[in-house]
């Protein structure tokens, strides 16, 4: 069935259907240096600048080489393109004009999407906190006792977010065994992913003005996939007292198509019971809570390795930007939280390697009879999602993607 | 004396002669849109762009409202941009086209002078870090095991650095007493200042290229003076386990001039011994070391509280910079990396608040007969520093000031 738009192929229960239209940025073969703005639908890509253009549109916010422009506009800007953009493809009145700036998507390069400003990565599944506490803290409670009261968060790298498809150079850097006298030098030897998603803010926020739990859909305008590598020998050696460093920060994936917060009315559901009352500034049981029945999938070498359910999740992004910003802290266009690690509470619903192997001790097992403690030279890692969409279907997030190089040799 | 340039009021000792000439970006009340570079020699700002048009000289690098095409150039742009300056202002054959285009400082008003990538922070004191830890972590050693194998840092919110004079508002937050029950809400009660010196990169690296101690001077531009305000009841809530987030990220604070870092090779010095063996990648006993001779002073509510000296610091911005792209993580145009507290040994040299009123039993006797064991709302802090110079003269690197507003009513 193919009754919602006039593009080709583009069947009703599409993932890229009309009901999801996500934004990226790409470039064509013949002119691979001007960076435009494309909306996915089907297995192709929409240049809306040139559609606005060719109908006599506005088109100044989509006119840029990112999306930052469109971002700042704020939620009136983004619904009314939002809608433009629904009716030059399913209104077959349009489709004389519109139809030549469709492109294959085989044919497209993708790039970063927006232009990051400050990245947060938070720490929001019970789950993973749980697991990763018990085995970077034996000894310790798992939980450390603020978790349950306020999104644990901390600031990641900016430059080095990378757009899907980009090759991850193994780190190299400082480990120390737990028997060894003195750190060594080398390279990274337990490599793992972290399947997350990511939140993108359009809408930026004065100095000294807070956002409250009810503003999320004001500020934030789209979501994606984020794949947080993690140097897990770094990580453990550097992280006391100050936190993750350069365990995380050689490099972080994002998926290329953000999909707009209004795509995901569908996905909204309640998260799970908290067992500690939260303060009011997060206190969202008289509110439509932000919690998302997002489905994720993590494939290493091409085989499924795991389903992290994103509606485990104890604290939802509405939680997260409040507290990001209870103290004062402003927005900026470009602005990236992430979710932190999705884990569920089975091994086959986990989202880091190192919760899957438990620490290396018990590898993958591939296709090929070959195991895996962390990931190798030469492996691939691709997490991809879907979302409830209107009437049964299910949207695609796209997904994120990267392979190991070997480390470069050391100085 | 004043036979170095021909500006008048700019006396052979000043600490804004020619010798140190540091960059800033400032409007006038005339064209308060128009930002614009400058350059201060004395108590004047250079409109440096304006000059380069007046001489028919190369001026694109020069026509930007950021430092940051100029820093972008690389050293070798810095060291012609920084001849030709010293040039216009030491040659009386350049008075008359250059003198129209000073301007007194008095008149300007001056904005953050580069356009900020990703913020790192780091903790480079042995003193502050031994305080620090004694207080927060009781109980045990007050230096993690790592602490001098590796210069720790994390990164900080690069959208909240605010120039010199921005009033800072008292953030809220959740803290917990350790006899209390529960987290509560509120105005931070233990707001602090942390005086530290800052590192702005100029040239760019790229991804998985880590940077070498020797090749220091290539990347950073200049040198800054940074405030980290900092709330220690959110701090010591939120910070274990991934390290300080919303009791850092409100407010940071730059001193609006950029020293070049040319202008400090008087001020090199050896760092104090260490006591553990650098590895390789860190080792700088082989190399001039980049130990810099600076002397801080911070004034609260005009007061001289303490004289913090950065040569006591154990690990150099070399070292720093060194290891923070040693796992391959780039380098953008307008990275900060700041020192950390710079604290010495007694009292009288420490760099905040926590550590000279130790953990606020201890408080500051103000000139007016009031105490303080921290800041107050209404109080002001001031942070300026010294460096040595040729010919026994001391550059300024300026200051950065900022003073406390009340906390916002809370939602």
């Amino acid at each position: 069935m193919n009754t919602l738009t006039w593009v080709d192929g583009v069947p009703d229960d599409s993932p890229f259907g009309v009901h999801n239209l996500p934004y990226g940025v790409f470039t064509t073969a013949e002119r691979p240096e001007r960076r435009r703005i494309g909306v996915r639908i089907g297995e192709y890509v929409l240049d809306v600048a040139a559609v606005a253009r060719a109908l006599g549109a506005p088109s100044t916010l989509l006119e840029a080489p990112t999306l930052n422009p469109l971002m700042a506009g704020g939620r009136p800007v983004w619904l009314s393109a939002r809608a433009a953009i629904t009716s030059w493809l399913t209104e077959p009145a349009h489709r004389a004009l519109v139809e030549p700036h469709l492109a294959p998507l085989a044919g497209v390069t993708l790039h970063l999407p927006f232009e990051p400003a400050d990245y947060v990565d938070f720490y929001a599944s019970e789950h993973h906190a749980s697991n990763i506490g018990g085995m970077f803290r034996p000894g310790s409670p798992p939980l450390t006792p603020n978790w349950k009261h306020l999104p644990i968060g901390y600031h990641g790298r900016s430059g080095t977010l990378v757009v899907s498809g980009t090759p991850v150079t193994r780190p190299v850097g400082q480990s120390k065994a737990p028997d060894a006298s003195a750190p060594g030098f080398g390279p990274c030897r337990r490599l793992d992913f972290e399947a997350e998603v990511g939140f993108v803010v359009g809408a930026p926020s004065p100095l000294g003005v807070p956002v409250p739990l009810s503003a999320f859909g004001e500020h934030v305008f789209g979501v994606c996939l984020v794949d947080d590598w993690s140097a897990r020998d770094l990580q453990a050696w550097e992280y006391v007292p100050l936190g993750p460093f350069l365990g995380k920060s050689f490099a972080t994936s994002l998926s290329p198509w953000i999909v707009p917060l209004d795509a995901l009315q569908h996905a909204r559901v309640r998260p799970p019971v908290r067992d500690v009352e939260p303060l009011p500034y997060l206190d969202d049981r008289d509110a439509e809570p932000w919690g998302l029945d997002l489905e994720l999938e993590v494939r290493l070498n091409g085989q499924v390795l795991t389903r992290p359910p994103f509606a485990s999740m104890y604290w939802t992004a509405a939680q997260q930007l409040a507290h990001m910003t209870s103290n004062g802290a402003s927005l900026r266009t470009g602005d990236l939280f992430a979710s932190g690690t999705v884990s569920g509470p089975e091994r086959e619903s986990v989202g880091s390697m190192i919760e899957y192997t438990w620490n290396g001790q018990d590898p993958v097992k591939l296709a090929d009879g070959a195991g895996r403690a962390f990931l190798e030279d030469g492996d691939e890692v691709s997490i991809s999602a879907t979302a409830p969409g209107p009437g049964g279907i299910r949207l695609g997030l796209g997904e994120v993607t990267g392979r190991i190089l070997p480390a470069v040799a050391t100085p």
